[in-house]
Parts: C-alpha cells; sequence; structure tokens
C-alpha cells in the first residue's frame, strides 16, 4: 500500500493511495489515532471512488461519526485502464437492447463478472487498510447502491468482518442466491420509480436477504433521485450498528 | 371541552378531557406556554388512547421535541359505549371469514363506515385543543397505524391543518381513492410478513398516496412487530416536517 497525495478539510484527512493496481482513497478525521469503525463505499457505474455522492458521504461519515472511509476504482472505472473484455461486453448489451431485450439481465450478468475480480481485490484493500495505526481492526460496514449493490452483495456476503451494509437500486437477478447468505442488518434503498431495475427485482433481493434486521426504504422518482434525508438515515444506521 | 383529571411525570403534563362524547387524552412539556406543533394519533383496533405504544410514543414525541400529542378513543374502543351496529357487523365478519371469506375487503368497509363518523370527531378534536394557550394553532401532524391508518387516510385527506402524517399496516381497499387526496409527506411502515394486511396491498395503498414526499419503510415480522428503530425514524420525520 503506497500513499501518493494528502490533503485535509474541514476537519477531514484525505489519502490517496495505491494497493497493487487498485487506486484508493481513505477519509478519516484529521488528527486521529487509534482504532475506529470503518465504511467500505462501493460507487456507482461509470463513476468512480471520488464521485460526488461518495464524496459527500465519506465526509459526512468521517466528521459526524468519527469514521474512517475508504473506496476504490471498480475495474475500468476511475483512474483504472480500459478492460477490453468489458467494453466489449457492453458494445454487446447495448446492441442487444437496441434489439429489444431486456436490459436488467444483461446489467446482472455483467455486474456478476465484475465481481469475481472485485470481491478479492477489496478483501485486500480492507487487510491493508486494518493495518494502518488510525484505522486499526474496528467493525466494517459496507455501503454501496447500483453498481455498489450489485458487487457489494457478493463482498459483503463473502466477508465476515462487515457487520453491517447498505444497499439497493439493484435487482435480484444476479444476486438472490448470494443474497441469502447475507446475514447482517441491512439498510436497503428502492426508488419506486426506479427505470434500471424493475420495482419487482428490488423487492425480490430485498426479500433474498437472509438478514435477521433488515429495512427497506422506498421514495419516489427514478435511478438517481434518492432524496437527501436518506443519507441521514444512512449515518444512524451504521452509528448504531458499528457505533 | 372539559379537563377531569392532570398529571405530570418526568417533565410531560397529561390531561384527560371530554369533548362532547368523546374521551381524549392530551400531552405537552409540563410548564410550558404559546404555540408548539402538534402531534394528533390514532390507535389501533381493540386499542384505546392510552395503549401502551400510544403512551409511549407521545412522552417521546413531548419530551424530545417539545410538541403537543393528543389521542382519543375511537367509537366502541377505551371508555366509550359499545356500538351496536359494529358489534354486528364484527359478528357477521368473523362468521364470513370462519365461512372462507377474505379477511382484507371486510377489515376495509369496517374502517370505511367507522371513518365516517371518527373525521369529524377528530376535526372537532383539533379546533378545541388549538384553542388552547399551550397549544395553539401550530403545524399540525397525523400519526396512525392498522386501523388508525384505516381511518387516518380520511382525516388527512380531509383535513388541510395535517401537514405530514406516519401511516402504514393497511391495504389499499378501503382507502386507495380517499389516498390520492393526500398530498402532504407521508412515511408509510410496511411489515414484509404481515398476517392481516396482504403486502400487495400495502405497497399499493403506498403507491396510491399523491404526495411528493413518500417514503416506505418495510421491516420483516408480523403486524404487531414493528422495531423500535421505526420510533425514531418517526421522531425525525416530524422533527423535519413540524419543527
Amino acid at each position: 500500500m503506497r500513499f501518493t497525495l494528502e490533503t485535509s478539510c474541514d476537519g477531514v484527512r484525505e489519502q490517496f493511495f495505491v494497493l497493487g493496481e487498485i487506486p484508493g482513497v481513505l477519509w478519516t478525521p484529521q488528527g486521529s489515532a487509534g482504532t475506529r469503525p470503518m465504511v467500505m463505499m462501493g460507487h456507482g457505474g461509470g463513476q468512480h471512488k471520488k464521485a460526488p455522492d461518495i464524496l459527500s458521504r465519506a465526509r459526512r461519515f468521517v466528521a459526524e461519526c468519527g469514521f474512517a472511509v475508504v473506496a476504490v476504482d471498480v475495474p475500468a472505472h476511475g483512474d483504472r485502464p480500459k478492460v477490453e473484455e468489458y467494453d466489449r461486453l457492453a458494445a454487446e448489451n447495448q446492441a442487444r437492447v437496441e434489439a429489444g431485450e431486456e436490459l436488467a439481465p444483461l446489467i446482472a450478468d455483467f455486474q456478476a463478472l465484475v465481481a469475481r475480480q472485485t470481491v478479492p481485490e477489496w478483501r485486500a484493500v480492507l487487510d491493508a487498510v486494518q493495518q494502518l495505526e488510525h484505522v486499526g481492526a474496528g467493525p466494517v460496514g459496507y455501503w454501496g447502491v447500483s453498481l455498489g449493490c450489485g458487487l457489494g452483495v457478493p463482498f459483503v456476503a463473502a466477508e465476515p468482518r462487515v457487520r453491517a451494509a447498505v444497499l439497493g437500486l439493484g435487482g435480484a437477478l444476479a444476486s438472490a442466491e448470494v443474497a441469502g447468505q447475507i446475514t447482517v442488518p441491512v439498510e436497503f434503498l428502492v426508488q419506486w420509480d426506479d427505470e434500471r431495475v424493475p420495482r419487482a427485482q428490488s423487492l425480490a433481493l430485498f426479500e433474498a436477504l437472509a438478514s435477521a434486521e433488515k429495512t427497506l426504504h422506498a421514495n419516489p422518482g427514478k435511478h438517481g433521485e434518492v432524496p437527501a434525508f436518506e443519507v441521514d438515515s444512512t449515518l444512524r444506521f451504521f452509528a448504531r450498528h458499528l457505533g
């Protein structure tokens, strides 16, 4: 793990790093030392580790809860090189949708493919970050919606260090079987008028989670229109389960 | 409006009253004066104005938000006399369920009947309580689930003073058309394994609300098993919209 750049702003320390081929960012309270809860955040499709919704949530988790937050670029996103196989699949899927195929199953297959790479990558990032003196091996949470849900479900299922997760804006096709292996508390976001994920599939993925405590929050609006008050709810959810 | 009994405990003043034939309770912060937000609470079937879930929520709304809270007995509940017509209908419905009819439509019809009496009663209670110096004509919220939702939907639709409502554990059959007249923010509770309200009907009632801001919270468990953390969420919802 190699740190490349560091800044601080409004009490939040931001450290860019590279782990092998994985570029990432770690946010912690400025001047802090010792073990603390950590939230790993998975970004959406076409976005990256410092996308606005990642950054604004990360800053609040750090400033209001004293957590550490880490986010890395998914392969072929952010500072990472293109992946020829993904480009080819994306073009193929585009053509299939134009020819009348349903979008959701194609997204699901694609996310399952990417997850085979990201699950071991994210576990390695967790290993490395937990070695740091100002993070340590405290309770871990995961936050990810849309692509961050598609990749997050297999990650949360595979990683026993994750104690609570916020997921959503994702459907059941890729993830239902794996979701049945998740038993930690989950807050699950649904956009009632999601143009990318059919409502029935969202509800089916929530249904598939084996968690004794799981709570579904549905709001009107499209895929990208999660209301601001859900960030407050997310914050309290993690504070309750990791704090 | 005639006050009959008054107590105070842990900073919460509790005043019993009778308005015409309607027995009620008003909770306010002890020693308070002046206008404040008020939440009207509708109790569940077979319960009453001081049922444990009403009382515990009311005390928190008062102690943590400084609100006034009012609850009254629904006809044939609590301190009110039996209503022969309701008894007859309940017995008829019981027989029809035993003969194989679906429960939900029978409940819906019954609640619609009771609402024709409770909507004007509750509006009169609101008029009277808002005359009191320590309550005043501040913003009004409504909280009611189960029977409190069945009666609450027509009340919230009819009463322009209500600015935000927590509803739920109720289905669409009785209320869908009336729900389409509700435009204020709503937090809507669904129990995922509700044995009394079919899930599809709960979702349909949420769908029917015309509110631009509405948020559905679904949790695993049966009709009576709403998790404790939803009370915190309710509190913040009212604080956001009435505070």
